[in-house]
């Protein structure tokens, strides 16, 4: 028996709709498994000692890792559960550093919707924030996604 | 003592110059443990079941998982170790699906180099491209760094 689907079509999301994540806090321990995981042992991310001759001071997160989690807290809206057909694209700016212990959540908006060529489908470009415990942006960006639409 | 820098400046990498990465299989741990770590349980990647009712005949990885194990991949050339000042910008288009057991690999090009106002840094724009076992497209995009230049 194939699985419900929970989330929300192409047809049910509008330009305008706003919504806020649950925050996260990112932590050394994301930072180790990210590094481990993706392979990208770059000092800024790994190395105490070369942390503390940067302007950080230490070690930050992956840029990466902070947007990962962001995709991850946009998926436990339950919106994009069961209708979401593929992320297309993502324009990505890393506007701040993330140090361990810093609380980030995701925040965005619809700005566009187009009909496919396909009448089960639809594009949906969403405005992207992630923001950290002070509410300054982290990352800002855009992200087009493939959503079903609802059938006629 | 602080780590030594291994990695290339601004200055001695050129428009033109094209990097090949090593190749790396993407493996259902690897994209359970991307689930774990991102929060982003999406059915498309962690629901066998559901996987059966897509195009794709099952789960498949996450974009995101291929696109950080591609930044890896990118750091494991030593390159960027200890030069990286910040990834600042990322354009990512998904053009193919990652199954369990393709082996993806990165290739990019110097496309754009810009000096900064501070004289200690530069700003470096590489055309990127995850291939797989067919040489295939999976993703293609521009990434930004801001890089450490040589010392006056």
């Amino acid at each position: 028996m194939p699985s419900k689907r929970h989330g929300f079509t192409f047809d049910q999301l509008n330009i305008g709709d706003h919504y806020v994540c649950q925050a996260r806090t990112v932590t050394e321990a994301d930072t180790v498994n990210f590094a481990g995981l993706s392979g990208d042992y770059n000092p800024l991310h790994t190395d105490q000692t070369y942390g503390e001759t940067t302007p950080f001071g230490g070690r930050i997160a992956h840029g990466m890792l902070v947007l990962a989690i962001a995709t991850g807290q946009a998926n436990q809206l339950g919106i994009f559960e069961g209708t979401t057909i593929a992320l297309l694209q993502q324009t990505v700016k890393y506007v701040g550093a993330v140090k361990f212990g810093d609380t980030v959540h995701l925040e965005f908006k619809v700005v566009d919707k187009k009909e496919s060529s396909k009448p089960d489908r639809g594009i949906l470009t969403i405005e992207t924030t992630v923001l950290n415990q002070d509410d300054k942006a982290v990352i800002e960006g855009q992200w087009v996604l493939m959503l079903k639409r609802d059938q006629a």
